[in-house]
């Protein structure tokens, strides 16, 4: 294992949720043993973390090794391909954790042709980092996370709907990370009628996300807090025709169907490749029956709620059998103080 | 807690073992909730941390926050000070780790006359950081680590100086780390004689520390391997005038008195700000004794040996009361697969 190659990865952690549809990418540059040159992708248009990090290291660039997180571009896109630069630079080795499959891939080829030697080691954190980047871009819609706080026994509230501080300050300061990392966060009409959330990151510098609303038939109470804060864009998703407002920060977008699939699809084009979905039973439920929510992170509170369930945080009109029930595995667990989240992944 | 604070601490770390006499320095700027700009200081000489963020940041600098593993230079040194450049960059706040009590510190009155926000937030991991630098720069010697790989009876050997793989590979992967991020390995005429070692790092791309061999005597056996290899160069420091050698990487440096203070401010003069310590037990107990040691490594293997001990790691002429028996904190305990690191210093 190379320390070299999870520097470039930890440098890739660092921009995750700031470069919209576009991979975070971190690319350090090693001559003689040190380190010579250091960078990240780090925004959509940007300068690529491989030209970062060459531009840094200059004529030390010469002779040396590039560790990428991500196989370097080919293309020419918002900018020149990075192989270029790379043989421009004189580099005489690089070394990347992950292909790119969301790309044509001749890179390898072309760097060999110039008399570079490319390995390509896999490395498990860089995959996870990247997996369902590749799905989203596949498939032109955003990578989805659904996110849900509960009771020991899977509910999000009370049956009388109450809800406020069922899990703890650490978990309320880890979701500010969690809002920090995606582009947008997804909820329902309901929930912000109910629980009149603000859904900011209260964290130093943090960067709220793009509030996105579900409301089909158009109910809307414009008078709630989320409509008086004005950091972000509120987008609200509906199919009725006569849904106005003047607030300026808020834009009502009509879909003849408000299916899951034509929102994300609607929001990729948008310029959105992250979503976390931060919702009640109904917009959580239908998420986490379709097919694109492959990660799930839930947070335990030690309280068991009982009642009849109105809230319980996954509920469907199909009973599946067994065999069928959504599966999943557990890729972390990790208590927050008294509380306990889980990262999980669709099987 | 910030995790901008963090990222700059995180990238002051990969530097480690590569600036010389000059401290790891990371920095990261940070506008409207985004990383614009990423840096660390990567050699003596070149540029420092914030000058590499702030270059990667250029425009995008203004009206940002850098954050910093260590407070901002104010003087001219190899390169101009750092507080003119975030001034000129437009920066409005400054969040610093570790205050340099090596300099006048009046970085933050002109910070804050040219209407900049200072905030110094201490933060443990970057302060165990810069601690031995700051003791290294004000004595103008190198930090000392000590490193002794043992039984858990305390012997780096039997009665009959056998001791070739006491310890693990997983040891031994560590120990070329520590050599990669130290500046010079430091031993002694006698365990190059008994144990012929290399002193490499056999690790990717890995920095080989500068050999320093203490011979008072000026007893050298120049056909050992350790000569053989030209990979760094080799001092020698010896009382005997007589001491000649024609091999280019060596270098006899003849002291009149080779106390371990006269010998660590000489190598402090050629630029050495970090020593690894891997000796036998007379240099080890030596610097152990020595108030120049601030730092233990200790790998045990699951072993006991037994004899008379003529290895013991800590001799000493003097038999200590046991409440003046040097005493260390322990910093870190790690299990190496079936040994174990501790990490200690003294108190």
């Amino acid at each position: 294992m190379s320390h070299y190659l999870n520097y470039a990865i930890q440098l890739a952690k660092m921009v995750e949720g700031q470069t919209g549809l576009n991979p975070p990418v971190g690319a350090v540059v090693v001559n003689e043993g040190r380190i010579v040159g250091m960078g990240a992708h780090l925004q959509k248009g940007g300068k690529h973390a491989e030209v970062q990090a060459l531009d840094m290291a200059r004529d030390n660039a010469r002779g040396g090794t590039i560790y990428i997180s991500l196989e370097p571009c080919t293309h020419y896109g918002s900018t020149p391909p990075c192989v270029n630069k790379i043989i421009e630079a004189g580099i005489k080795k690089v070394v990347y954790a992950v292909k790119d499959t969301t790309l044509p891939s001749e890179g390898d080829d072309i760097l060999e042709q110039a008399g570079i030697e490319v390995i390509f080691r896999p490395q498990s954190e860089a995959e996870s980092l990247y997996t369902d980047f590749f799905i989203a871009k596949n498939e032109s819609i955003p990578e989805i996370t659904v996110k849900v706080s509960c009771s020991l026994d899977g509910k999000q509230a009370t049956d009388k709907g109450e809800s406020k501080w069922i899990t703890n300050k650490a978990v309320k300061n880890d979701v500010f990370h969690l809002r920090h990392k995606h582009d947008a966060v997804l909820t329902g009409r309901g929930t912000i009628q109910a629980d009149n959330p603000q859904y900011t990151t209260r964290i130093e510098e943090g960067k709220h996300p793009i509030k996105v609303i579900l409301s089909k038939t158009g109910e809307i109470d414009f008078d709630l807090d989320i409509f008086q804060l004005r950091n972000e864009p509120i987008w609200i998703y509906t199919q009725n025709k006569n849904l106005k407002t003047n607030i300026e920060h808020v834009e009502i977008i009509e879909l003849t169907n408000c299916s899951i699939e034509n929102i994300l699809k609607d929001l990729y084009q948008r310029g959105i490749g992250s979503v976390l979905v931060e919702a009640g039973p109904t917009v959580t439920s239908e998420f986490l029956q379709s097919k694109f929510t492959n990660e799930l992170i839930l947070y335990y509170a030690p309280k068991i709620i009982g009642g009849s369930g109105n809230y319980q945080f996954f509920q469907s009109e199909n009973i599946f059998n067994l065999s069928e029930v959504p599966q999943f595995e557990i890729v972390n667990s990790q208590m927050l103080e008294q509380n306990i989240k889980l990262e999980l992944r669709k099987k």
